[in-house]
């Protein structure tokens, strides 16, 4: 399978999974139905939809079905969406444009985005408490602590955006290290990447050598995608991307491409790449579209 | 008991449940700590802890220990605290003070207060998904539900919030009506307040009768208590009430007050709490600090 043709099978799941967004949203019939609306914008404006598609794929390998993993992939897509509105508002990273469009607080106002971002963090969790997230109940609390651990603010997401705004406020008088960009990215990107993995096994009753396996690609594929987000800031094409770039430069951020250089930054994303393949050995031909993903991870362009 | 009585109680409660707080916050060793000291400074600040009381009286009505109902009380109030911090911002209320203190933005920074009530919501559905919460996961999943809901955009919290600032924006045009302003307290405040109390009844295994008879005393508690918040807007002392006052007539917010005037308010106010008490009349004299609960809300001075 060629590159092109793992874009159409990501293309195609993205296609199916935003059809049923939709079904998730009872607009209110009055004015508040604005935080809705904005829900939905920010929702809806593109998105590869890697996160949802991870669990999926993931479920997919012990016979779950694309419908029997959808709550948990809609509520995890809602909580990456909350985390890109906030980051982007004024007092954060105040970003005008993601992927092309006006940010949330762009297209509707300040206060309405902050409610939003709050609106869809609660609404995944509702999500991920019904039934049709997955019968067993022990199961849905289990993926809810999970989640909301990964995403919380002792080692998760919170933890990580709260680190990265220390880092980038007082970058000029540190040395900053390997260990400490590894370490915000781990918990800002990381442990929802990896999340996205674990409760695809979940749901699909990995055994814990296979849950291992899975967790060591999740972990691997999680860096690799941050180096080259990283690596795009700086070689990206603004139009392509969709949103500004070269902030991370302005802002002080440090990165593994400030730390390494470029050529160095992508030879580790190549490595960790083939090491997350190989991870996948023990499910043979069935872990090939995980294992696609893996190599697209690293020759995206945006 | 007189009123004097009734305020030992709830203190009393308050002293045991402060003491518990610090048992929920494992702070980091890193600098990413910050974002947790932010949490843990809100949540210290004051506050008579009348939703976890709440949920504690109402499932003693049924045995249930303070500890059996701690974990619910505290993801509550951590849930509340993260809509006071949100709606202080700048691009929401705007306030500087809260319980006489710095509000979160004001004693850190706005990204900083941002993120900690993100990491609040974020946290309370993760206790609740914890087994302490209540040994039967479909319960707690059930209790996941009830409070994502009650706190959501859809016609909860997030969804008063945003008619709430509607509302404030445009009230020079409009023709606002009681029934208008009722429907934004009851989203804004009045779905946490009966949540408290449901909450606790589910906790008890309360039947289907008694919980008719809780949910209507909640009901009444709640709009009684937007009332009497309305009230204190307009007659409080600045340095009892620790905040800004005169925020409704400034902000141009639609209130009982300004609708029907203080005279008419205050005769609402007590002609609900006179009913929720009789609402509790088939529970005899284990209900009697729910009534004077009822009766309190009414009588406080902040």
């Amino acid at each position: 399978m060629t590159d092109d043709d793992f874009k159409t099978v990501l293309n195609r799941y993205a296609t199916r999974f935003n059809q049923e967004i939709d079904r998730f949203f009872p607009f209110p019939e009055g004015e508040e139905k604005r935080v809705a609306q904005a829900m939905h914008y920010s929702l809806t404006r593109g998105g590869k939809r890697l996160r949802p598609y991870l669990v999926f794929e993931t479920a997919a390998l012990f016979g779950v079905t694309f419908e029997q993993s959808l709550n948990t992939a809609m509520a995890l897509e809602m909580l990456h969406t909350y985390s890109l509105i906030h980051d982007d508002l004024p007092a954060m990273d105040d970003d005008d444009r993601r992927r092309g469009f006006p940010t949330c607080h762009k297209q509707f106002d300040e206060a309405t985005a902050i409610i939003a971002g709050d609106g869809l963090l609660t609404y995944a969790f509702e999500i991920m408490s019904r039934p049709a997230t997955t019968p067993n109940p022990a199961v849905r609390c289990y993926l809810i602590e999970m989640l909301a651990n990964a995403a919380g603010a002792f080692n998760g997401m919170v933890a990580g955006q709260m680190l990265d705004l220390i880092c980038a406020a007082y970058s000029s008088g540190r040395r900053d290290t390997e260990e400490l960009i590894k370490h915000i990215e781990e918990m800002k990107t990381g442990r929802l990447l990896r999340y996205a993995v674990e409760a695809g096994a979940v749901l699909g009753g990995a055994t814990e050598q296979e849950l291992r396996a899975l967790l060591a690609y999740a972990r691997r594929i999680g860096i690799a995608f941050q180096i080259t987000d990283d690596i795009l800031d700086v070689t990206g094409d603004e139009r392509t991307m969709g949103k500004t770039l070269h902030k991370d430069e302005k802002q002080n951020k440090f990165t593994f491409v400030s730390l390494y250089g470029l050529d160095t930054a992508r030879r580790i994303a190549r490595e960790l790449i083939a090491a997350a393949r190989q991870d996948l050995e023990i499910f043979g031909d069935r872990a090939q579209n995980l294992k696609n993903l893996a190599a697209y991870i690293i020759e995206r362009q945006h």
